[in-house]
């Protein structure tokens, strides 16, 4: 397979946690970036050689960038990624896609005018456990899939934020930025178009006034049901049900509690911007995260089939079938987040074989979207009804 | 307080499971019965001294009998409790409280109209650890309740069944039988009213067909939700996320996979209606259960309030709160279910201290159904509509 030249649009928190991957795997090579700190700018130019560009169509015309990775903030998303697709750029995007569904329209629109690609990710629907998972269900060989019990309760809300972050107008708290996780693996798993969605949000700290928790029943077109439970409140740690390992695949120390909200008691207004800026790329002093030994994940993690429930755990998949009970092991990750290059690189020669492409992101933010406006409005949405508005008011 | 004097209807598997507290209870005391079984009706003789009734006529006209507990199959309950409280003796009926709402609404009319206490239990509701969960919750120490997660997953639709336990119609499979305690438990939690069920419920397997999966998504008056999820398909035990402990209270061997199946395999047709059979009470050679060590459970609860999230586990409550983590003890069972006896003790003496009365259980059962009919037409429901439906048709 033909490795892809990659432009970097925002080296940021989210990049920084591609870094690992973007650096050594042999189907891509980072070539040019584009951000608003020079002082990144530099430190890309000094690690890569590549360009550092101080604006985006000067990245754009660079013809050694044959597709832009952006992680960009959430507001930034929908036009970066269309004018990259129209300079005749293959677009990968970080959840959320966007921030409005509108927006996500417009991008893969954008994409199949173009005839680039877009694809939405990392997101853990990418994680290697969830792929095996799916794979095993699609198979068949459990019998139809009918249920999904999933949750996480993190510290999301407690972690260092910029302002738009904590700004439900602007695609912050969970509702987008975690939901879109938790989504992506749900619909990864059952295979099956979302019939609707129920959820209830919850807005529980007026210090940090944006939703912070949901709890969703999804329904889907082939008979399957999912309940999806989100918490970022920073109280119960639903890592302990993973083996106390962390989101990234990190061991993690079970004796150390309500941290993020004791750090973050030290900070407030600009100190917590700095210390949100402290985890960006080009930041002098900052220590690489070690190899994470598992994989990641995103919280407890059931699939009932009609014959066998599916416990998906970082290290492998706990099989609970009509007769026997066994683990399929999932190899540990050589490389974090291996499987979004891979994926890109592979829908570059074969678009049939991306999951995770433009409809597929309007798809799971057309979720996102019914989840909040479920829980407004109480009664339960059709996400498609929600496309098919947006992009009536569209054309 | 004064003791009851009880008469027993229905010396089976449920009235077991209640005897150890109905043997030692200082506020109870057994002084009849009434069954189908003759044998069960002489070991009952033979162990309280009190009568065995051949006809509940004959039984709810001794005079000794002040109160009955009515623990024969779910289709039994209605005519059983109305004749019991229109002969003047107060009730104590089996979970669930009948097989359709419009019965349960004329039950809890009869106890209105003749004076008389209509209790529902035992159920999970009645558990201490939710019963102190409740208690913390209510005394608004970690803020609003906001949203509870509970699932329970168990091999409840292969243990030996009488043919109606399998059987929709007939109140079969988990929908009332199940549900009826996790909705006991989820709302004496919450203490709101609730507002509206949307579920999906699940029949995966023709050889036992009825419904023995569901999910669930509640919401409350209050403004808060829960996620209620259940399988009784034998695949994936949540017992491993309480300690191990069974729902009984008794310590569990996690190494024991699929024997309910297994065992039930080897049976059929009438070998498994006298399996069943072997698990009442008259029966020659039965072991009584050992006391067990923990409380009762009814799988994975976790309450969602403002400030803290509430772990109730068979041993006690793990508070993960803003600033700490703690664990409010529960101390062991003296006795299992006593807490059934002492609310319905306590009960007669002051009316208003009954939690689980007559009108509780109509809306508990209002909610089942609201479960199915939710799945079957694909919305949500309001229960309330259901028991309005229901008792415009009585009158
Ligand atoms: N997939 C994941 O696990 C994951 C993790 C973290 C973040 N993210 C996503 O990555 C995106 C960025 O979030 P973050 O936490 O990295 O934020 P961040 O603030 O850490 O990084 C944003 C970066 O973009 C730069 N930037 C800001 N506006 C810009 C613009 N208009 N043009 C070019 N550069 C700009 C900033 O200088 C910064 O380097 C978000 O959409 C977020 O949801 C994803
Ligand atoms: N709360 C709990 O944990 C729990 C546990 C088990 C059963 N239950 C409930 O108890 C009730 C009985 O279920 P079970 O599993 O004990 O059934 P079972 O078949 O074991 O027992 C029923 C008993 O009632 C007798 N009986 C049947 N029809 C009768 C009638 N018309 N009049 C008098 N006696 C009659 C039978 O001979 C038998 O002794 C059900 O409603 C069930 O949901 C509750």
């Amino acid at each position: 397979m033909k490795s892809v030249n990659l432009g970097i649009v925002g080296l940021g928190r989210g990049f920084m946690l591609t870094l690992p991957a973007l650096r050594s795997h042999p189907l891509v090579r980072l070539v040019g970036a584009f951000d608003l700190r020079p002082e990144a700018l530099a430190q890309f130019a000094e690690e890569f050689g590549g360009r550092g560009h101080k604006t985006l169509e000067s990245l754009l015309t660079d013809p050694k960038v044959e597709a832009v990775y952006i992680a960009t903030p959430h507001g930034a998303h929908a036009e970066q990624a269309i004018a990259a697709l129209r300079a005749g750029r293959h677009v990968l995007v970080e959840k959320p896609m966007a921030t409005t569904v509108s927006d996500c329209a417009r991008m893969a629109q954008a994409a199949e005018k173009a005839g680039q690609l877009l694809m939405v990710g990392p997101s853990h629907g990418f994680d290697e456990p969830v792929r095996v998972a799916a794979d095993l269900v699609a198979s068949g060989r459990y019998g139809p899939v009918r249920q999904v019990t999933t949750f996480n309760f993190t510290d999301f809300m407690y972690r260092p934020r910029r302002p738009e972050e904590l700004d439900d107008q602007k695609g912050g708290g969970v509702v987008y930025s975690q939901a879109a996780h938790q989504i992506d693996v749900v619909r990864r798993i059952i295979g099956q178009p979302v019939a609707s969605v129920r959820a209830v949000t919850g807005n529980w700290d007026k210090a940090r006034p944006s939703a912070g928790a949901y709890t969703a029943l999804m329904t889907f077109k082939g008979g399957a049901a999912a309940s999806l439970t989100y918490s970022g409140y920073a109280h119960y740690d639903s890592d302990e049900l993973v083996g106390w390992i962390s989101e990234l695949g990190q061991k993690k120390d079970s004796s150390r509690y309500g941290e993020a909200r004791k750090a973050l008691t030290a900070l407030s207004g600009e100190k917590e911007i700095r210390a949100k800026l402290s985890r960006t790329y080009g930041v002098p002093g900052q220590v690489p995260a070690s190899q994470p030994p598992h994989h990641e994940h995103f919280g407890f993690l059931l699939v009932s089939c009609e014959h066998a429930d599916l416990k998906v755990l970082p290290t492998g998949i706990e099989v609970f079938s009509d007769k026997i009970r066994e683990t399929v092991e999932v190899a540990p990750p050589a490389l974090p987040r291996a499987s979004v290059i891979e994926e890109f690189a592979e829908a570059l020669s074969d678009p049939h074989r991306a999951v995770h492409d433009g409809r597929w992101g309007l798809d799971t933010m057309a979720c996102c979207a019914a989840l909040a406006r479920s829980s407004e409005v109480g009664a339960e949405i059709d996400p498609h009804l929600i496309i098919q508005e947006e992009t009536e008011k569209l054309t």
